[in-house]
């Protein structure tokens, strides 16, 4: 099966580097790039910044969009503003990548780790719902966990490598049970649920635009809203909190210093403008990896659910249940002639520093852990296989 | 006097907009950065990366440098390396920016401020060792505040706009007491103490290069110290603690993503080339300024302490004691014609977030407050006036 595999991949890519996931640059980059130098407004002030925000937010169909120094400060603000305090317990899946949980972390809170969907690799609403029911209790002050006694204060599901999870499902739950519902859309710009933009279901989302990400602005992240006086607070906070002033510095809670660079927001402009034409790309190239593994037996191609559009941002195969025992070498093999490939995350439960936070079953995680690899996804591949 | 400051402000720089600090792209910026896009690494992974920090320690003959996303998070780390722990107390100055307190907050520590020498406007020693010798007492595990019980567990000391605090006094006592010191550099590269460059005085010190500081990466920030476990240790957890493998996720504590992208390291390298120029420039704008206000009665230049130079970051008068009453329509009046002035930060002990701080007498610090205001201080004001 091995063979098999390598055999296909180097029929499609030929015998060169095939990286995971390169960014390419073939447009406006370098002209806004001197254009920022040009202007003297490189830093946290500066026309691209609020051009590169309006444009994230008409693109995702979402009112305000707040850019920051990347995903993980995104997330620790959203989290944050959600109402999430020190003490409190925040919903999570396993399968996710560590900044999710270290975001909950820097709020002083704890992940609860809930089962994803085999399909999705999302949250699971029938999970979620089952731990909720099971496990905690509504309370005038908010949702409680009936074993820890710790104040359940939001849900952070993923959109995992661009495909939607069921946050329709995950959002009504929510509701009824009166938990702020944040989606880390870190690994989802241009992916819809319907026709809406993966993001907008909840108060609040987080994009990522690092230098893997379908876009990128060299480090960079977003917090998109509809609600203004969030939008209002998120901008406030993460300027150090400082009350605007001609000249004078005063600042009026604790804040971070997390917006975005001018010089970044630069990039990002002229990233935004070439992402239709990446999606178009990431999309074909789903399509003759369907053609090209259709002969490999033992594995399948993870394709968007349904009444989704996925990014396809990393392609994914998934091996057959009784296939599992290929997985590391089939890493080690593609690896070692410079086809990269990857496993999924080591699931958030068995890192040290997460290890004992409190978990429901996880044994969709646990498995897809075990059956998931993310093989070349750069839209530039096209060039090779066309 | 007010009427006199303008007149003679006037006279070095005609009637446009004076800026309080601008920063300067005459070199190699608009190429490196082109560099940067043409070779496909612009996020946390890169050869600008690397050649920044080493040029970074080279200049301010440090062993070694990590690069941050901007001089607060460097300023957190550093506090964390150092030991601090939730529930501690760590000494600092109350005449600082606002990112030195915010910093020690994020470490779950509270800051406890002590005074400033006037003509330093940096951390007094002897106010150190007062409060010191009254409030602290030395235990086998550390060093304890007798009135709050609390562990005073590090010292950060800023070189307030460029200029050299007694940072060896400083060392000294820190040393006797033990407890960490971390230098807050943020304003400070191209300062030294005699022959030795600010930041070297501590195990650790931090620098910024935000877009107002001597050089600029947009956003930026850094660690240098002469320990390579501490500097391991500084890189590992900016880098989100992932454990390094060809392909798996595995991280082993919580940690951040703070490490600086490429495409803003590729503009601090063509920035570094420039920094010994603008540092004559910046001095020499101060020969200037010495003359000019000469003629004008109740103000004084701020000149670099004996034994030290300044780099000049931010040129600053101090109004004689008697006459305090000025500084306000200094400041309105100044800003209203576009020349750009600013008082000294709102003193971090009358700032709500800070209020409730132990703090020691402050009479140095208030009377700065009232006395101080920065004035226009770009290096390229030397086209206009020479």
């Amino acid at each position: 099966m091995i063979n098999s595999f390598i055999k296909y991949a180097r029929e499609l890519f030929g015998a060169g580097f095939i990286p995971l996931h390169r960014p390419v640059f073939e447009g406006n980059e370098r002209e806004y790039l001197v254009d920022c130098i040009d202007s003297n407004f490189v830093s946290s002030v500066g026309t691209k910044v609020i051009e590169f925000e309006n444009r994230v937010a008409d693109f995702t169909g979402s009112k305000h969009a707040i850019a920051m120094v990347n995903g993980t400060a995104a997330l620790h603000i959203a989290i944050k503003l959600a109402g999430v305090k020190p003490g409190d317990e925040v919903i999570s899946q396993a399968l996710t990548f560590v900044a999710t949980c270290n975001a909950i972390s820097y709020a002083g809170a704890e992940p609860v780790f809930i089962d994803v969907d085999l399909d999705t690799m999302g949250l699971s609403p029938t999970s979620l719902q089952r731990f909720l029911e099971r496990s905690a209790e509504k309370r005038s002050n908010g949702t409680f966990n009936k074993l820890s006694g710790k104040r359940i204060s939001a849900c952070v599901p993923m959109h995992t490598f661009g495909f939607p999870c069921r946050i329709k499902e995950i959002a009504k739950i929510c509701v009824d049970w009166d938990i702020a519902l944040i989606e880390d859309a870190a690994e989802s710009l241009g992916s819809y649920v319907a026709s809406r933009h993966t993001g907008v279901f909840s108060s609040m989302a987080t994009l990522s635009f690092n230098g893997n990400k379908v876009i990128t602005t060299g480090g960079g992240g977003m917090i998109i809203t509809d609600d203004s006086e969030l939008a209002k607070r998120a901008k406030h906070i993460t300027t150090t909190a400082k009350v605007p002033h001609p000249y004078e510095f005063v600042h009026n809670e604790i804040g971070y210093n997390y917006r975005m660079p001018n010089l970044n927001a630069a990039l990002g402009c002229a990233q935004l403008e070439q992402l239709p034409a990446k999606l178009v790309a990431k999309r074909t190239l789903f399509d003759y990896y369907l053609t090209a593994f259709e002969p490999v037996k033992g594995v399948n191609l993870m394709a968007e659910p349904k009444q989704c559009l996925s990014n396809y941002w990393l392609q994914t195969i998934m091996l057959n249940a009784d296939q599992t025992q290929h997985r590391d070498d089939i890493l080690k093999a593609t690896n070692e002639i410079g086809l990269m490939t990857r496993p999924v995350w080591r699931l958030m439960h068995q890192l040290t520093p997460f290890a004992n936070c409190p978990r429901m079953d996880l044994t969709s995680a646990e498995q897809l852990e075990q059956r998931l690899i993310n093989i070349p996804s750069s839209p530039s591949l096209l060039e090779i296989v066309e």
